[in-house]
């Protein structure tokens, strides 16, 4: 949280997305990105994690997942999960997510340059002068042209430098996106 | 890599670790580490990322996986994987990780505050003059107070504020590490 005044919400988003061949469809939620994200974003102090699916089993599925770990077996096995997954909402649409963050800056985020993308220092900057952010994460193959023109903005993409290869799973991203806007660098 | 001349390796540490109670353990392999770990490496230019455990029907879980993605169905299916994961190599110890490296300096990671504990800029400054490094993660529940003494230092613990929460997974750790000594932040 350093001492940003605003706040920072993270959605990771299902649909629509691409996938491997650039058609639009809507991939299946997973365990493991349910907890890395919690637990990174409870570690950044990330106000809100929106897990975006329209797929009613899946929605339904992210519910037992966390009813698992928040009042099953996991609770009592691992309370830091529990309090990760406190972050964590479930939501059908983009649409959904905006009303629930309320009024707020939305960012796209994904590995190619794009025009006039936002620098990461930047976007620091801001939220630490209090504006507030939902930055949008796709899964599979990155979020559609048609969220990026959605969005107020979009990050520039992580770069790790000129080795030729950007593939970083959205799990990793996201952790290295929370430690760019809050981290403590020391 | 910037313009690092130092070389980065990694090791993913499934011996001798910690379970929940403190116990010295064994952790199992997953697929998901070795991918994560394997494209975030890939994507920062690391030079090779050990896989260390002493367990023989996990190194060959790893052979196996590598194979699927190298050789088999994997290879044509998506060949960012493939690619990714030409810079793991697996190691039955760390001994062995240290003595295919190199000559390098060697620093542990955790999530705990260390006496001594190296800043990452520094690092980051040392990597770039031209030293070069392994660095150590642990699964589980981190590695133990033995591989901490033998390494040559430890890094400052990941820290995203004053959250009262640090629990970030080791595939979030990684890729926040690779970025803070590698990443381009702009």
């Amino acid at each position: 949280m350093v001492s940003s005044k605003g706040r920072l919400d993270i959605a990771l988003v299902h649909y629509p997305v691409y996938n491997k061949n650039r058609q639009e469809i809507a991939s299946a939620v997973t365990n493991l990105d349910l907890h890395d994200l919690a637990r990174a974003a409870r570690t950044y102090g990330v106000g809100t994690v929106y897990i975006v699916t329209p797929i009613v089993d899946q929605q339904e599925l992210v519910a037992e997942i966390m009813g698992h770990w928040q009042d099953g077996y996991g609770a009592t096995y691992n309370q830091d999960r529990k309090e990760a997954l406190t972050v964590v909402k479930v939501c059908s649409d983009l649409a959904q997510a905006r009303e629930l963050a309320g009024p707020l800056t939305v960012l796209a985020t994904g590995a190619k340059e794009r025009e006039g993308s936002l620098a990461w220092p930047d976007v620091r900057e801001r939220l630490r002068e209090g504006e507030s952010f939902l930055i949008l994460f796709g899964t599979a193959w990155g979020l559609t042209r048609e969220v990026f023109a959605e969005c107020e903005g979009a990050l520039a993409p992580i770069s790790g430098g000129d080795t030729g290869y950007n593939h970083l799973s959205v799990r990793s991203a996201v952790a290295i996106s929370l430690d760019r806007l809050l981290g403590q660098h020391n």
